[in-house]
Order: C-alpha cells, then sequence, then structure tokens
C-alpha cells in the first residue's frame, strides 16, 4: 500500500467540489496576482490555506528550507513568460534545514554507500545560521543581486510560525 | 500595493481556524505518511486540497514545471534526513513549460539585456516533448536512475487535469 494508491480517491473529493466552479485552464497559467510565493517543502505547510491563496493568484516555488539560490530558474520563467514582477520568500520555524550542516551530510551519504560526484559537488543548502530572521534576509538579499531577477521585483521576507501558524514579516 | 500587504490579514483567519488543532511543531518535521509529491509551481494548483493531503502528512516540492531533474537536492534531503521513501511525480495539462525552447528564452533573456554566465549555463527546462505522458514518464526514470535516490523508492508518475481537477496515474 502506498500513498499513490489513495490520490485518485482524495482527488475525486476536490473535483466534486470545484464542479461548479470555472474550468481552471481558461484561468490561463499568468498568475492573476503577479507573484511569486518561495516555501519550504515542510510536510506541515499547507501554502493556499495559510497564506490566504486561492487558485490562480500565486506561483508557489517549494524546496528543501525555502531557499532562494534554489528557485531561480523558476522565477526567472515565472517573471519573463508568465509576468510576475513580486516575491515573497517565507521560512517557517523547527525546519528540518538547522539540523544538519553540509559537511556532516556528505559524511551520512558515504557512510550509507552513495557516491558519484553529486556527493561532493552538490548543495544541500542547510541555514548558514541558527538566526532564522538572519537566514530570511540572506535570501532577500541573493535574490536582489542576482542578475537574473528583474530589478524592480517587490521583494520580501518573512518568517512562518509553526506553532500557532502565524507569519511574521522579516524585511 | 502588494501581495506581501495583504499575507498577515489573510494569514489571521487561517490562524483562528486552526486554533483548536495541534501545534504543528509537535507532529515534527518528518512527513507522517513518508511520500514526497513534486509538482509545478503553477497558480492553479491547490496540492493540498487538490491530492486530498493534510498537514504533517508529505513534502510538497514545486517547481516550473514540476521536474525531477530540479527536485533532486530537496528530495535526498527528504530520503535521507527525513524518512520518506514514496516519491508521486504530478505534471499538469496547460502547462506554461510546453510554450518555450531552452534556445529561444536564452534569445529572450539576451534581447531583454541580461547577462552572466547562467544565460548559456542554466537548464530552465522546459519540456522534451508535447506528449505530457512521455515527459512525465522521463521524470519518473530519471529519479529512477539518478544515484543518489534510493533505489527501494516507490515512484509514481501522473497528470493533473486543470480542465476539470481530476488525476490520472500514467506510470
Amino acid at each position: 500500500m502506498s500513498v499513490a494508491d489513495e490520490i485518485s480517491k482524495s482527488n475525486e473529493v476536490y473535483v466534486v467540489k470545484r464542479g461548479a466552479k470555472l474550468n481552471l485552464e481558461e484561468i490561463g497559467p499568468k498568475p492573476t496576482k503577479k507573484v511569486a510565493l518561495i516555501c519550504c517543502m515542510d510536510a506541515r505547510i499547507d501554502a493556499f490555506s495559510a497564506f490566504g491563496l486561492k487558485e490562480g493568484e500565486s506561483h508557489v516555488i517549494r524546496n528543501g528550507g525555502g531557499r532562494a539560490s534554489d528557485s531561480i530558474r523558476s522565477l526567472v520563467i515565472s517573471q519573463q513568460q508568465l509576468g510576475t514582477d513580486e516575491i515573497i520568500i517565507m521560512h517557517h520555524t523547527d525546519c528540518g534545514f538547522f539540523t544538519f550542516s553540509e559537511s556532516e551530510f556528505r559524511s551520512t551519504l558515504k557512510s550509507k554507500g552513495f557516491s558519484g560526484p553529486d556527493v561532493d559537488a552538490m548543495s544541500f543548502m542547510p541555514m548558514s545560521s541558527k538566526d532564522i530572521d538572519q537566514n530570511v534576509k540572506e535570501d532577500v538579499d541573493y535574490l536582489k543581486d542576482h542578475p537574473l531577477i528583474k530589478k524592480e521585483s517587490k521583494i520580501s521576507g518573512w518568517v512562518h510560525e509553526l506553532n500557532d501558524g502565524s507569519v511574521r514579516r522579516v524585511v
């Protein structure tokens, strides 16, 4: 038994619920609010509910840690092909990316028998500081300085508190 | 006025709604269903609702196109640090990544004045085929062959139909 076996059944509820709504293809692929939100892949974050998004409004980019440096490809397409001009970076408390260092993780992979160039070459992007606000600021600065991100972009950085679900703007 | 200005207000509704629920930090960062779901950043996809997920159950990795090759860093951490062993790849109809080629996009960037090594070196990962099922199969095969993905992983590939919200398993 796998989660894949449950997806079709879970999805049936959604299909019935949105039955009376518009065909989403009719909205088109351009986010109506011209924004891309970046957050962590963390299983506890229901991005649409937590950040008040509705279908069609915002690109949602999610990766381990919600790192800006792992979002550039997607952001460039979001801005140049799909017309967004605002970026919201949302880190969160109790993130797994505070719990390991790059060198520790490479050793773990090797001890488990993984090999290949990626073991030493890939950046796994743990947080550089234990200070969550500091990481948010670094990610915002990274985007502001990146040559492929529109200079006129509105960029803000936030923390999502998993203890009570609230958000707090850092920058 | 930016979307960032609305986030705090939108989030207040969520905080009140989940008031009676558990503190999400108590669930911990390990997905309870041991699964990571990969889908596109497309604004029309409400991943939790469409795929029947609840907070705590599944990592959600989202990038432009929902490409496997842009998810490896997150997946390796998901599997090795956070205990997942299943991967669900979910592409969707009407995806923006069918609408451009790598070379066209590089020309677009240059014509807009963007420069730097990334313009020529970064892969922007448009779909390799106009056949959506074929891209899903390629992404599943890519993961099955990747040296940093657990050999014993359960991996399935799907298409999310935006016209009616349904899902269809491809592989």
